[in-house]
């Protein structure tokens, strides 16, 4: 005897405003893209599309390395994907931690057998490159150095060129999160001779959560096809993944690519190329601007200084007296509006409003302001 | 200067029908819902509708495992978690065989640190229990018994039950790949005392590819809470997913949820409990009846036999002298349909035709038959 069949009805989510740390506001363009009919992971058609991603991602990335793709996952496995493939067990690693993700890499280090040397700084504060510095000749057998570009938690954007420089000067290679940075901010892989980076689809990207931009350049596909060991991870292990990904040759058969997740982040990827890198990058600013505006008229303060503030991703500080959770409540209650709270030592003491892509627009931003405005004036 | 936008359009995938291994044919229900607006994931109705899901899921698999959800990427990382999560390095693991995806388990076994114990048979046959007791009495300080119950790239069912019920007498635990299995024949997870077992949701659920249905006994849990060392992937960690998917307590952010993914899984759960657990079964069972009934007036035989064969996937042998390639090709440009290729050492020898949730109906299974009798009079 079976058990028996559930009365569950099919799921109307309701139509949010989404100004959080991500997922941002997804289009209707994406929304479409998401429901087109299902391919084949190895359909000639999907191969193409797969090909027309790649070349989008190397133009938001900007860059030219062929290994350039989304992993099948969220952002969390494409920085496990990095760590992975980049650390052998033995290896000494830099994390940089100023905020919740670099403690995240440091997991990642630890569980991939490598050894963590911690940089850290104030959560709100980029990585002091002199501290990493420092740490790069106090430990010269150091192979990599971690860091975030653009902090989730706190919406504070690192030097990544500066950084990657240092970790240069001194031989090492270095693995970059931009989950928040990528569109949303100037980003030039490149340019800045980045050599292993991640990304999310849920944040400047404005497709659903569930994939993961990333790229690699020569030097880091020399060090991970060059292993001593194999990586931990076969769901992960991109000497497989760049069967199916990989340029010039026969697409073959590794894992069952997400489908539909593909569609909607290449039409994602269409509209940010649609627009241009460098509109959207001062769109993203100008409607920081016009935030903070209307934040400073409610005398709400910023948590990060402007020096090195993310445009997208606005961490200010809760006023006095006033409840985190009561107002994230009735703001997603009667405004239909999300916004971030602060995570790991920062619960409690800020809110993250994001302005990423999709979502950075003057209209969010006075519906923001009013709704907050509204909320503010009646629990005070 | 940065690197000029491309001219690249939206893309418009061709409606298939998809008869092969994976991904099945997605409704429009299921579609529809893929494309609702995206909610934060720690939005209250996205929480209540990962509670459906998480009942929805126990439903399908007939168990009452609390630790039954959807891992956040394609089924090779729901096989990875499991192996991840239960083995620990040293570890001792009996590996069944019988085609393609024993072969991947023995690599997460290696790269998890464990010692891997193979048991083969043919492809194309089940795992023989005769050859896991043999194994078991050899190697009394094994651990785990890993096993296919629905070898997706033969088309072979083994017998789940019996092999649980071997493993158990042995003091092991079981992982079980069930990916091509769920909702397609009949899978009792708690009857059968099944410890560990995931599926994916682009087989008989027909959903998207992109998410790892998997349920874990308490057994399992109590195996994996007990560890000595952390689980290598973090993303992975059940120890830390079930923060977020976990039943009682307050949900905490861990990754973010492939959103959209989710709902498209939650419609096809639904639709899986419209029709009843048993009538889907008897479904499957009818629609590959059918197709056996013309495939013998084509004169195309099978490679399973019938007392292992799964409905839902129909491993049939090429006709000598007909070219493999040329008839899918012309199969999908011709009648945009999708049947699959062999796997491994079955390359070019079968094709596989799959009759899998949405795509297991009699107007397939006419259409495939009609469209293979014309290609293979014209190639003949």
């Amino acid at each position: 005897m079976i058990s028996q069949s559930l009365a569950i009805n099919s799921f109307q989510p309701s139509r949010r405003t989404l100004m959080g740390p991500g997922p941002s506001d997804v289009s209707n363009r994406v929304l479409d893209a998401m429901a087109r009919p299902t391919l084949g992971h190895l359909d000639p058609e999907f191969i193409s599309m797969m090909n027309e991603t790649k070349e989008l991602l190397q133009y938001v990335f900007q860059t030219k390395n062929d290994w350039t793709f989304a992993v099948s996952a969220p952002g969390s496995a494409g920085m496990e994907c990095c760590f992975a493939n980049m650390v052998e067990p033995g290896d000494k690693v830099i994390v940089c931690q100023n905020g919740v993700f670099g403690g995240r890499m440091r997991e990642n280090v630890e569980r991939c057998g490598g050894i963590p040397i911690m940089v850290t700084d104030p959560w709100g504060c980029p990585v002091d490159p002199e501290k990493v510095e420092a740490a790069l000749k106090d430990h010269p057998d150091t192979s990599l150095v971690a860091f975030v570009h653009a902090e989730t938690s706190t919406g504070v954007r690192s030097d990544a060129e500066r950084l990657t420089q240092l970790a240069h000067d001194f031989g090492c290679l270095v693995i970059v999160d931009s989950v928040t940075g990528l569109v949303g901010s100037p980003l030039l892989v490149d340019d800045w001779k980045i050599d292993a980076i991640y990304s999310g689809t849920q944040k400047c990207l404005s497709a659903p959560p569930g994939l993961s931009p990333i790229s690699f350049n020569d030097a880091a596909a020399a060090k991970i096809r060059s292993r001593k060991s194999k990586v931990q991870s076969w769901f992960l292990d991109l000497n497989l993944i760049m069967g199916y990904w990989g340029g010039d040759t026969k697409r073959s058969y590794h894992h069952t690519a997400p489908v539909n997740c593909l569609y909607g982040l290449h039409e994602s990827l269409i509209i940010v190329n649609e627009e241009g890198l460098e509109a959207g990058w001062a769109r993203h600013q100008d409607n920081h601007a016009y935030l903070k505006a209307g934040l400073k008229d409610l005398g709400i303060e910023f948590l990060v200084d402007e020096s090195f503030r993310l445009p997208q991703l606005n961490s200010v500080i809760i006023p006095d007296g006033v409840d985190d959770a009561v107002v994230r409540s009735r703001l997603l209650e009667e405004f239909s509006l999300e916004i971030g709270a602060g995570l790991g030592e920062l619960a409690g003491k800020v809110w993250r409003i994001g302005l990423m892509g999709h979502s950075s627009n003057t209209k969010n931003v006075d519906y923001c302001l009013s709704a907050l405005k509204f909320i503010l004036k009646e629990v005070s």
